[in-house]
């Protein structure tokens, strides 16, 4: 394999993974060159006799063991979890021996993760695993475009959401770095939602915001930061989707405390362009904002729009 | 006063409230003969003085004590909030004596309230204790158009939501008689939100989904109710965004299990054509979506389109 390569992996294979693989690459004939898929060549020629949609000849098929009689689209089943587990470990084996540029993930089930016993909340721990080193950690980012979006709790019950200031400055941190390595922006403007509703106005709805962000964003400001908030959430993201029409984000990034209040203003504006990004690891990854999606897996009625901004992403941020 | 009559509440003095009052009924000529404003005249002249902007002479204003020396745009103060709960008050009257079709509430700050010793958390909670009578509550619903979101919980820390079985059949056994009532949707169609990321990953990331939401939604429609979910908020919202596009909902109402779950899409997707609607009373009330804007109060350049889809929303429900 070339070692300048993006590994595409497959994912669950009982979800819609196989077909949006083969869909965005039939549509973004340009990049083939540069990509290698981790899957299995059968799961691709199964669905090729069942649909007529063919994966492109040029594209390299990196197998891993695959039970054909598994293949069910829309069970979870373990063996499909131990498959996708697999994928990603392949990758990240990869990775480690400097012969990717970056990895794009199809989506898994972590319901079948852990059947198959892997007790991950989803692929960024996974990666996070095999590839953080010397303290990394790994930080899910959403974009569509230049609208960004920063998780600081990613899958987590919602009555286990915790914010502190230590969380705050650290997560931040990491993004700046992020911002000018992966980004290329070199003093990249941030605004912060606040955790509780209208920001807690004033301590009547919640204290974190006094207690925990007021100070964090004072010590991220005299670090040289360029940071603002926390902003009611609701109300910022009115702004920004303001700004999305127009092209032009009056921040490069936005700051969610958990994983709906940045998740939603993202794919209620741009579910088609989102991007799942991981940062913080030598190695970029990109994925699409959906799920394994089995309620239409099988049905080849898919949309590639999500996988096709993730490819073109990660091809994007290395090749030009 | 005519005793068909909206009356419009002017909120909190200091904020854009006078503002976008005026601005919105210079826009909406035809349905003056249907309005009265609550507030002080003296303030619609000192605005008139500084802006050149004047409330149209047809409207009629009924007087609340105003000090002019506390009129500082952009300033809390507890005599803004003590004016703001005295004009909700006024109009709660109004309503008691059914002399009124409808409430529309210009913005107050619930930190202004406080100061004047009134410790509601919203405008909502003011209304439900004057207006409620024989157990029934105030519910708040967002409508942009036919894209309606109602909030199971209100002004709550992200830390004290707490969404079970009961909370969830009452309130949207409650919404159901307001769609009737007040939408005039006979058999309307209900999409509820999960309260953990992913719908909780069948217990994975929180078990609130199949303890408390399935089991509810069982019982809702064993009663003959029609409601999906507990679905990914974040999903769900993504598709009701290519629905508002298209203009035809998948869902009459959406329901959301916190304030920001349910704000941030309406006011991504909608900002301009949002208005908040408390039902469950027996007179409707109205309001923009957004707060007192205290940052840009002063300026005269506040829009008054979520004021003028407020006029509009309680014109429509008692004049058509």
């Amino acid at each position: 394999m070339n070692k300048n390569k993006i590994v595409i992996t497959t994912g669950d294979y009982n979800g819609i993974g196989v077909e949006i693989i083969i869909k965005a690459l039939q549509n973004l004939h340009d990049i083939h060159p540069f990509i290698s898929v981790i899957g299995n060549k059968k799961i691709f020629e199964i669905f090729q006799q069942k649909h007529g949609l063919k994966l492109p000849d040029t594209i390299e098929v990196l197998d891993i063991p695959f039970d054909v009689n598994d293949y069910r689209p829309g069970k979870e089943s373990a063996a499909a979890g131990e498959f996708s587990f697999r994928c990603l470990e392949h990758a990240c084996k990869l990775a480690k021996k400097s012969e990717l540029k970056a990895i794009v993930t199809a989506p898994v089930s972590k319901n079948a993760l852990h059947l198959a016993g892997h007790n991950f909340s989803g692929q960024t721990e996974v990666l996070e695993k095999f590839l953080a080193h010397d303290g990394q950690k790994a930080e899910m980012l959403f974009c569509a475009n230049n609208f960004r979006v920063l998780l600081l709790t990613r899958h987590v019950p919602v009555s286990e959401v915790k914010i502190d200031k230590e969380l705050i400055v650290k997560k931040v941190l990491r993004l700046q770095v992020a911002m000018k390595n992966n980004f290329k922006i070199e003093e990249p403007s941030f605004a912060i939602c606040a955790l509780n509703p209208h920001a807690g106005e004033n301590g009547v709805i919640g204290t974190e915001e006094i207690r925990e962000f007021q100070p964090a964003i004072r010590e991220l400001r005299s670090s040289g930061l360029k940071i603002n908030g926390p902003f009611p959430a609701d109300t910022l993201f009115a702004g920004a989707a303001y700004d999305f029409k127009s092209g032009i984000q009056s921040y490069d990034c936005y700051i969610a405390c958990y994983h709906d209040q940045g998740l939603i203003p993202i794919k209620t504006l741009a579910m088609d362009e989102c991007v799942n990004t991981t940062i913080g690891l030598d190695i970029l990854r990109t994925s699409p904002a959906h799920g394994t999606a089995y309620d239409i897996a099988g049905f080849c009625c898919a949309r590639p729009d999500s996988m096709e901004a993730a490819i073109t992403a990660a091809i994007k941020q290395n090749y030009s």
